[in-house]
């Protein structure tokens, strides 16, 4: 959890939109922040990167923010939560997605004051750029800065459903292989994508009450017409959990499958062996009695008796095949 | 959840309906469906097919619908919910049904106003024939657009049980097949049942909440009537519900079965080549014995040493069978 | 659950009793139960047979009921629910019986009016002969209608104690013979068992809610005396679904016995075989290697080949057995 | 449930204390308890037997009690409860303890009035005593009858915690068992333990609604100076109601290892079998080729011949081991 | 439970602190506490070791502490809970840090009252170092004992984080080893970190409802200001009790994985014998028949007989492991 870069200066861009307005810039030095506050438009602050602390302490002066606000948004093992502070709210959410197989969580943080936003981003991966590009196209289109916080945790949410399409067709293709071939690499790939549905289910769980606590809060900050879209937005992530949870019991059917074929094989394997013992030690019981080397041993001097053996131990394999056929072992 | 053919239409069909008064229209184009608002009588608009959004929308604009509404209409995997907008109620909720032994999760949305009523269907399939019939017979017997919308729920209700039914007979023949021959396919279609389970039990839980919800509404949109058939409503999903889990509880116990039987079965294998070993390696060895080349051995030579010897084994032999029958293995 | 005979009509019997007052009548047709009306004693009217719909309806017009209740009353899947209407509380609960070792749930409702209550049963099966005999004995010893439904509820509830006693007798009986001799057989009873507690749980779980329900009801049909008994019938109920529950973990822990247990016995099986491979697979290879046929093999021309070959081995059956003792499984 | 034997009358002691004051003692026949009604000091009745339902249904008309208290004292199957009547609170609660090996669970009634509490116990064992001892030593010390009856449901609970102690003790000797030699006993004592779990969870769990209730109960029985003590009582429940949910837990946690153990000491079993198989049977397949007849078989009469064979099957062998050894099977 | 030693004495440390103001006693005996009641500046008294309970009585003697205070402090068995009494506000919670591989689980009681803490450890081991180091270097900017009371159960917290790191550790070194080699020791740890997760959440569980009354605790030794730290508590203990539950979850899944590999490998196992056996029983057989000693067989008596049936031998070991390879168990 501490592999922190003390070089890298948080890239800071800042969005200005209103009726019929719409500027994008990109920030150097945190302290230029200073001249977005109190704008009669909105102002969106977007921070990506927080390897740097100082960088983001400063930022926390500027916008005098609670000590533990600068906590919650440098602690990337902090849970979703929602907290009110005097001037503004305070939200943290978990970004999730594919990055090269690896399913990667990402601490989000949301401040939502009067007429400003500021999102604070681990890393330096877009998520956002589809609600830049609907702010852009639509100018003073979308409210205020409660209606902005919404669309970036509705962006946050949709990821979660891309990463659930991914996992849902990995599960779907296993399934299959289950059928056909159970292998050992099987149950690992099960066992992997049980842990990320843990990982997952611990980021979203918690966002759930966040989402409810956003749209039940008595506060200026949060205007009644957004209201039924942040229901919406706690719509989604039931569905998005409940999807989680569908999986588990899916995986965990899989398992259960996975032991009975396991045991189904061992159960052929077996059939196999008993079948050849079976029909084979009796056989060479009876070569080996008329190997003996007594001396009287009348049917050794018969002369049809080696045919006649050869006959009784066709016969008795026979036999031994008719009971296997009997038993629905062949 | 993106294969919509954008050619086709919605099929509209009207009803309205009042005290002695039933007439019924098949509606080319949506904004013919202007003349049905703010009727004295109760309007029942049927659309069905949620391919072509353009239609969709026009509609809504038609009725000033909330850019939300139309969301949840149109997006299919919007899980069951109730939400109050200023003008109506809106409701979305599961239809589900067997069709080519596939269960097909199909979305419904309700959008109850002042004397009408609008229902979305996704596919073209009628579910909905029973209330019309009955609409038809007993013209002004029915109450309101409230009361109607009960009935819609109704009949999608009975849609579940009547899947219940069908997958309660499956598992009762599962079960009787478990006792008679437990198969590899057998294991699969336990898993795919379940996987059903898990399925509709997504669809139903919320609307269990969305019956409650509706029950306990505080809007002049729902008389005070309804709320005991809405109370019979909620408790038939209740129902629903509780069916869904005892069935998932008996396919746990089949698996169980399953297990052991698979173990069971192993037992007997092993059992049959045990027994067939332990009776022929002794005996084998004691061929074995007078098998060997030296010079002098005695019994060899003696008249009646081969018989003796057939008369040993024999015993040996009825000795193991005693012994596998006082352990039971026989 | 269609398989009804329409030409059974429905058997009343008529109860009314007070002060110093008791007579019992048997009724012939619907019609008559309009006499027994606004009675200033109690009165109590038994129906059996729910099979003549019509009938039921007739009496449901007499006494002008809801059309919801008389669907109640005949939907015998109805699960266990308290409903008030305008003059009267209607409640539904399951009666549960072992008919030929064969569970039985059965649907009860009652319909407690000012001054009556009506049962409707199912089957003419009598559990409410004790409650009979105590009106019968203290005449107006029993308060109003109130207390009655009271008393009818705890009959059922008595009823679901003997139920659970011979299931327990049954788990118990089952625990011995586990020990003793697992079978298949046994695996199938475990599993009935289960079985019959999920159907036992459905019914018994919605009635604590019912009973919770009717003790809270602010009605004047329920007097604050009866309040007590109420709450001492709620205990009952949930007394009952504890040891459903305490029955449910015994049933499962019985499973995993059974399971290892198999397990054991194969454990059992393999070491006999194995016992008897490792004892005689390297003997009969010793007389194999003196049964070749080699010309020039100097043990065979010996004297004491043969014996010394012998003493070999029973030395190396010795040592096996004793390196069988040592690792237990002799 | 029926073993009553209806001689035996209970013993019925009396304890008055106040400030300074402490008398103690024994009463044989129900009627004299009327003295003690309406004491200054605290008086504390204690009946111990509830073989004789008459004589206790006495002492409920002595002191006017509700007919349900006098049921509820009698029947031993009463789950702990809490019920306030208009003169008095009934507090029934379970005795837990070891006798011979055997877990007992007995059944305890307290009943709660102005200036005096009443015990009843089903059986004359004695684990009041320290109480008794508190209240001989420091006369006037102990306040009043709610503090009296929070001490004795203190040493109820106090027995609980003994019952855990003996569990937890087995429990960890059961789990070092396990690890050296698991065999069928300890399966069964597993079970057995789980079951007394299961026994002495319902006993306790709603204890802890009880001591609740008792806490919150708005009633000038209860002085605010005990609630402290109630909320402490409260507080022990819930720790051996979490110390049985451990125990449980470890419980379900020892059948995993039970079963793997059973399924490596297999695999153990196999692997002699499968080494032994593996060795000896192409070893004898070799001897058996030169066990032939055939009048052609040149390697017969080579010289060395019979010692190449040897050496070939000793270098076989060899290789098999080393085998076996890369597999780490040996 | 009772390894008590009296001989030793607590170790008292007192800590006077305020605007610009910082000092630190140790102190000796008992008494001389009395000097720091009442001081305007914040002084936190810690005590260490509980052993000697007549020291730590006079103490809460000389503070007239509650009976039931000394008791909590005393009693180490004691589950986190949050009393408010008249004059202060009682905190036990638990300190959880490994001590040479073994967990070690001590009992910790704050006791906040109005301008002073007092801490009882159990043990002299220094958890608390930090806090005291920063409230030496930010004289005075550490406010009243409510907050120094968040600190020191923030202390804990982390204390709690440290161990789940390590047990994270472990847990994902087991993983690994799991898909190398499972071993039964593997198993045994695995059973081991389930017995330590049990145990944490039993200390964690119930300080989550402490820390949540602690926020919402309506008295004047709460400052307004304080709460939003100790929001931030609460959430840090459930953050730890997620993390328990997702290693609970691992570790289970762990288990599933070990049963299929002990399964896998007996398949293993028992394809190596049955391929053995497959391919030898069928060639001895063949050897044993030409090992006969019949007077008239032709085949000995061909020249070419003994290779022909050498060439049979080897075809029929070729096929058998064609028909292995094809079922893909070589």
């Amino acid at each position: 959890m501490k592999e922190e870069t003390y070089e890298k200066s948080p890239r800071i861009t800042v969005i200005e939109y209103g009726e019929n307005f719409y500027e994008e810039f990109k920030i150097e030095r945190p302290e230029e922040l200073h001249h977005y506050k109190d704008k009669t438009n909105t102002v969106w602050i977007n921070i990506e990167g927080l390897e740097n602390e100082d960088a983001l302490k400063e930022i926390a002066l500027n916008f005098s923010l609670h000590p533990l606000t600068i906590e919650y948004i440098i602690n990337r093992a902090q849970r979703p939560k929602l907290e009110t502070f005097k001037d503004y709210i305070f939200i943290a959410a978990k970004m999730i997605y594919f990055d090269n197989k690896k399913l990667v969580v990402e601490h989000l943080s949301l401040l939502l004051g009067r007429g400003f936003l500021m999102s604070f981003q681990e890393k330096r991966r877009d998520l956002f750029e589809p609600v830049r590009k609907r702010l852009r196209e639509k100018k003073g289109g979308l409210k205020g800065s409660d209606y902005l916080a919404y669309c970036l945790l509705d962006a946050v949410v949709d990821g979660y459903f891309e990463v659930l399409e991914k996992l849902g067709e990995r599960i779907e293709f296993m399934e299959e292989e289950l059928v056909r071939t159970p292998s050992r690499g099987l149950l690992n790939s099960i066992h992997k994508i049980k842990k990320q549905l843990i990982l997952m289910r611990r980021a979203v769980w918690p966002l759930r009450e966040v989402a409810g606590d956003f749209e039940r809060l008595d506060s200026p900050l949060v205007k009644e017409s957004t209201r039924v879209y942040l229901r919406d937005l706690y719509d989604h992530i039931v569905q998005v959990i409940e999807t989680i949870e569908s999986y588990r019991e899916m995986i965990s059917g899989m398992l259960d499958i996975y032991l009975s074929s396991i045991n189904n094989r061992m159960n052929e394997i077996m059939k196999v062996l008993t079948i050849i013992g079976t029909i084979f030690l009796p056989l060479s019981f009876i070569t080996g009695i008329y190997g003996m080397n007594f001396v009287f041993m009348p049917e050794l001097y018969w002369k049809w008796g080696y045919f006649a053996t050869l006959g009784v131990m066709l016969f008795i394999a026979i036999l031994m095949l008719l009971y296997f056929k009997r038993k629905k072992w062949l």
